[in-house]
């Protein structure tokens, strides 16, 4: 297909029609209602205001969702503005029709469906620029800085990007996915005109990549000086000392690099709806034939946000691969995968399962006072000691070999840095390196099916 | 046993006894008799001495031998010396009853064994220190230093001193040993006095280590700049460019300072005369159970002086080492055994037989123009490729796992960076892991099979 017809067709895919233009905004005019009502009765309100891709126009199909700000005064605690936002959430949510449900980011906020559109009820201060009292009072200045630049048209260009984004696995600022964000691709969009012009100018990026919309600094140099070890830096045009790309990490920009490099050879509308097969158990154990995959399946206890949790996760996949790496294994890739309400599973593959029954073991050099002390340690303990240059070595039997056991050796001794909240239920894990059980135990569970046939394969969905 | 005692002791085992003497002296005096008569009818030839450690008293029991030098005139040339020699060193040897063999070290001489004395007649030209124009004329100076400082008694410590060496297994400089010359020796105990001050200040040694008894350096420093990355440096009395224990490797050394250490500690016989017990198939097979070894048996064809095969042997022996740690194996150890004549061994300890099904391979970072390539040239090959950092990865199955395949396959395309003289030997070799089979082929050869013994129990014979 040529570039064009394929943009066309993506356009399809992205754009919602005026039904759900239509949809959203009703909802989103009854959810104002409810809480205009709501917030005349409290004190220290100053309004409400729509943030987000609603407000911007950049939502895409599909993903129909409204961010309502309630702004408080910057006279009311911290405390104080919490406690009545979950009031006022809970309650316009229930008079909508819609079950509230409390999240957490940077502070807690309350979430809900209301006709099939996600709704967040969202404080935040009312402060001038660079006088922030919390992480959200920046929002309704990106909403206004985007609103006011995006001509027409950057719009579906916006949604080109975030429909090309997903495809290719990188969008999303959060833990799980650590990639882009809407904001972050509307800015690209303001800084490069279109989706084909990010896209060329991404699959010639370098990291680190820097870009300044508003020129705030000086030179790239003195931007690399200050947002240091961050592959991707964004200036934030309202707000020169963040990096609007922090929570974009080297794999998953090097990711949408690629991507863009690919999509530039081979214009594809894959790019925008990867064809994921649906894997059979069959296809699956065939992929997992003759490899050495340790998963760790466990269920949660107690609820937490997905942020939190995916952190949590990714920590302790971490330790673990750290772990095994100490232990003698080559650790060739890891993934977690969460339902993010009940259960979790860690795959590690790996070199072999088993390590070799001996292990060379380093002594100190002959010349240091230890050298002795290294003789008699080992001496009829071990094979050995030798020398070898100036060095002392032994080779001594390992008491255990296998993976599974010399990995719950170390979790029950707190060897590993897994994180806190998972510690318990890690340690009390099914640990295991049989791919077969593992597969048929996913057999009714098509998003962890579907995680073990993505690990299986070992390739982001655009390649 | 008190210090006193050992050395006492000692002396019995290192120190030639009145009859031994005078067998020597006997055996050298006739010699000397049949040279002189045989120099009488050559031209160029200015007379013979005797060198070596018999000229200086300091040979010890059971290790008689006699080094006779001819001393040519400097005008005659060096391949005309070269044939004199052999000539006048087989008709002499042959007179004398022993059978001449021709020996090459850095030019050709003769050996032959006559009333249990190794003769070894030598050449060398008649010239002024630092005049040299081979490699021997050196050596009359050597031994007439040594006689000249070698105070009464001292004799004797040069003795102790080697039977340690000896004992400990660093006394040596041919290739196979790579340690201490008879003449290091002598310097040692000119430069300490005495055997147990050797001991003591070896003890204390941290390579690298450098002496210098005519005090032609200034420094330490300077010493160690023009002698660069050598472990041990004892500037040669009559030659300031020469490093008498140039040989010395860094291993050697080190076996000898922790000798010297533990001999401190614990004064034992047992440093002069090893316990080794005769090894048992029965042991030899306990000792390699679930061991990785890999060994490479074969016969010579052309015989060779045994420094041109020892050299042949541990630059093969690097040479594999290096091939199957690319392979991706790691070699904990390894060892080299011949007879010098017939038979050859190498063996390898390795941590595994097999390599993992699976191997890891990295590729290019995606920012480069071969990212495409790469993923071109492995996608439906091998399972990726997938996007770590910056970097692309793919897991490629190994179509040969096993140990002596991969190594002989290595050896075939000559990727393998082996002696030429040992090239066709090594790739018809056979090459097996499996060590009792090696064990039964060497129970009728004490030489081998204490080889295969000490290379299983790894450990210097002090410890």
């Amino acid at each position: 297909m040529r570039l064009e017809e394929v943009l066309a067709e993506a356009l399809k895919i992205v754009k919602p029609t005026q039904a759900d233009e239509s949809l959203l905004k009703n909802v989103i005019g009854e959810m104002e209602n409810i809480l205009k009502d709501e917030i005349s009765r409290i004190d220290g309100i100053l309004g409400i205001s729509l943030e987000g891709s609603a407000a911007k126009n950049t939502w895409i199909r599909g993903r129909e969702e409204a961010d309502i700000f309630i702004h408080f005064d910057k006279n009311v605690p911290r405390d104080e503005m919490e406690k009545k936002v979950i009031e006022i959430g809970f309650r316009a949510i229930e008079r909508a029709g819609g079950k509230p449900r409390l999240m957490y980011a940077d502070h807690p906020y309350v979430e809900g469906v209301v006709n099939g559109v996600t709704i967040d009820i969202v404080a935040c201060y009312d402060v001038e620029p660079l006088k922030w009292l919390s992480a959200t009072d920046r929002t309704p200045y990106h909403t206004r800085y985007i609103i006011e630049r995006l001509k027409p048209g950057q719009e579906d260009q916006v949604r080109l990007l975030k429909g090309f984004m997903i495809g290719c696995g990188v969008y999303g600022a959060e833990i799980k996915v650590k990639g882009f964000s809407g904001y972050l691709t509307e800015l690209l969009i303001l800084n490069y005109g279109d989706f084909i012009n990010v896209i060329k100018n991404a699959a010639n990026w370098k990291p680190p990549v820097a870009i300044d919309l508003e020129r705030y600094y000086r030179s790239t140099k003195e931007m690399l000086e200050i947002f240091r070890n961050q592959p991707l830096i964004v200036i934030d045009p309202i707000d020169k000392s963040r990096n609007v790309a922090s929570a974009v990490s080297l794999t998953k920009l090097s990711e949408f690099i690629l991507a863009s490099k690919l999509f530039i050879s081979n214009p594809s509308l894959n790019f925008f709806k990867p064809q994921m097969e649906k894997p059979s158990v069959e296809n699956l154990k065939r992929l997992s034939a003759e490899r050495n995959l340790l998963h760790i399946f466990f269920k949660l206890e107690v609820e937490r946000p997905p942020d939190v949790l995916w952190g949590e996760l990714k920590k302790s996949e971490e330790g673990i691969r750290r772990a095994l790496e100490r232990l003698g294994f080559k650790v060739y890739r890891s993934g977690s995968w969460t339902d993010e309400t009940e259960s979790c599973l860690l795959i590690f593959e790996l070199d072999t399962l088993k390590l070799p029954n001996f292990a060379i073991h380093k002594g100190p050099p002959v010349y240091l006072k230890t050298a002795e002390d290294f003789i008699e340690k080992w001496s009829g303990k071990a094979i050995g000691p030798w020398i070898q240059g100036d060095r002392l070595y032994v080779l001594r039997r390992r008491d255990e070999v296998d993976v599974v056991k010399l990995l719950k050796r170390e979790l029950d001794s707190n060897r590993v840095a897994i994180a806190k909240g998972l510690a318990s239920l890690i340690r009390n894990a099914k640990i295991d390196h049989e791919a077969d059980g593992l597969i048929r135990s996913a057999v009714d569970n098509p998003s962890m099916l579907n995680f073990i046939n993505s690990f299986l394969k070992a390739k982001p969905p655009f390649i």
